[in-house]
């Protein structure tokens, strides 16, 4: 258990601070302090919709028992926010563990570098793996089920369904297996490759890397990035989704995204994702979208029931919001394709 | 000019060597020796199949006149053939520039790099372009024709056809220009980036760095690098193709290749690379495969000649071997494109 201050000081809003929301989700009870100046006195839940009462601060020396500091926003990019550097200094001369899935490597920082040598304190650069895998398809376990989450854009909520997911799946007594492959799924998770900082060539080989490290469990749930259209980021997504091989793939939405994230090109429909991605797949290995993920955040909850009828009604699988109506349909959607998979 | 001496020591077989035989063909004025200490005596022509009689020389002491040194291969990975080291010393020593195309950075290597110092050599990094752009589809110009090389697997002649292509527009008084995308290309242009090397958040903004940088031409011929469906090398595709926006596509195809390279995976039919290609640009910009490039070099003439016969009966587009039979159609179909694109 560890005792974790997040900083997102001048990034409080959900886009940008959706590494804090979800680490503070899934790492609730190891959360002593959110750091932002702009908000203290209040509390996670009022600034980010999430952590209950856990206390906003203004700056690292208020929240003195902490042991780790994450940072807690990636922004687009990746770059160190120049007005981070004071507090990450300060938590190293603290002696305390500075948690960064930044492009930027904090480790390359000399002055960072020298100050935890001096203190004792640790950097870890969650996002830099050094894989220089190739991926080869050969030695994948044939009664490991991979599940791979997809989306049509980046941002719509694809690492708290594989998440939730896992939950679900081990409520079930299965044995289900969240593989994470960015910056906050390894935050989470403890373990993983964010692929999106691996060279080019190697993307296919870290996500198959990542299935060879974990198909001793009976279910893999692999996070998915970015989308297969996304003008900045498809060769992230690509490889991913070709590294890892999966069986079945949870195509995430989010009702109301009408252009992919920092852009001006308009989304096509769901229907174009669900075939392109079976496409992309088809000849290499059996594969299929089993359901759809439907992220409510940015509407009503009418449209959001609304958004999941017709989208069953098109696709004829299940569509679901994960928050509001639990994964237990997604659950069974796996389940089902494991049954199917080991009687081939 | 330069005077380049080409180390392919150990990796003479074609199909190791693709490097080495791309410098030779579209640099052989600036060519003074190929070191192989196991050919050493015959000819390049002999050895590689091109290159006339450039002599073959055992060591870099047997061509005392060049003043620099092209590393002629880039295995599988990247890395540096360990028996290679003595050599690049030894150019250093004499002050000339060492060009790599590996992943291994060599101005990394410590012994090289002050090696390049005392002696007053040069390395030339060239997979290596620290390029962190991010894609934003914006300031495309529109009376740019955007032309892409893809093909349903690497190592099938994408960059040959794309200089060829380029010659052929040039010698019809065109204004094209060949944009290099892999470490041969770029040894080949003078300029470029290695996309393969670029870590892949940064692919798609890689590619579009290369049209904002060129678009002053009427026509961009864009090196293509693996395939959509590579399971080893598809992040690097994807990002690439949509990152360049292309209006039209050459899809190249070698005769004969089953397998994709380095796997047991199977390649599908030619017209499921066309399908899927056109898919993944389908909802961002209106593109489409103009035309079909196929390598005979693994096939006879009459092989090759059935196979150009049976694509074009199948895709209805030119399909032709650029070796045997020149590029006049395929630029036919440049031609007609960048009429059809600039009367929208």
């Amino acid at each position: 258990m560890k005792r974790i201050a997040i900083l997102i000081d001048g990034f409080s809003d959900l886009s940008a601070a959706k590494t804090a929301v979800s680490v503070i989700r899934y790492r609730r009870s190891e959360m002593v302090a959110v750091i932002d100046s702009a908000h203290a006195g209040q509390t996670a839940e009022t600034v980010l919709g999430a952590g209950g009462d856990i206390p906003v601060v203004a700056d690292l020396s208020s929240c003195p028992d902490a042991d780790t500091l994450i940072l807690g926003t990636a922004p687009s990019g990746g770059r160190l926010p120049s007005g981070w550097r004071a507090t990450i200094s300060a938590a190293l001369r603290r002696g305390m563990t500075v948690v960064s899935g930044l492009h930027d490597r904090l480790s390359d920082d000399a002055e960072l570098a020298a100050l935890a040598v001096e203190f004792g304190g640790h950097i870890e650069d969650v996002r830099h793996s050094g894989c220089t895998d190739l991926a080869t398809r050969e030695n994948l376990r044939s009664d490991c089920l991979r599940i791979h989450a997809v989306g049509h854009d980046c941002n719509v909520g694809k690492m708290v369904v594989m998440l939730e997911l896992e939950a679900e799946l081990k409520r079930r007594e299965k044995d289900a297996k969240f593989v994470a492959t960015g910056q906050t799924g390894i935050m989470i998770a403890g373990s993983g490759i964010s692929v999106d900082c691996v060279v080019s060539d190697f993307v296919n080989g870290a996500a198959e890397r990542l299935v060879l490290d974990h198909q001793d469990h009976d279910i893999l749930l692999i996070e998915g990035q970015g989308s297969l259209l996304s003008p900045m980021y498809s060769a992230v997504t690509c490889g991913l989704l070709h590294g890892c091989a999966p069986h079945g793939l949870i195509l995430c939405y989010q009702v109301g995204r009408t252009h992919f994230r920092h852009t001006n090109v308009p989304i096509p429909p769901l229907s174009v994702f669900r075939d392109l991605y079976e496409a992309a797949m088809a000849s290499l290995s059996p594969c299929r979208v089993i359901g759809v993920a439907v992220n409510g955040r940015d509407c009503t909850p009418e449209e959001g029931t609304l958004a999941c009828r017709q989208i069953e009604a098109e696709l004829n699988i299940p569509a679901v919001d994960v928050y509001r109506d639990g994964a237990g349909r997604l659950a069974d959607a796996v389940e089902a394709l494991r049954t199917e998979v080991l009687s081939c």
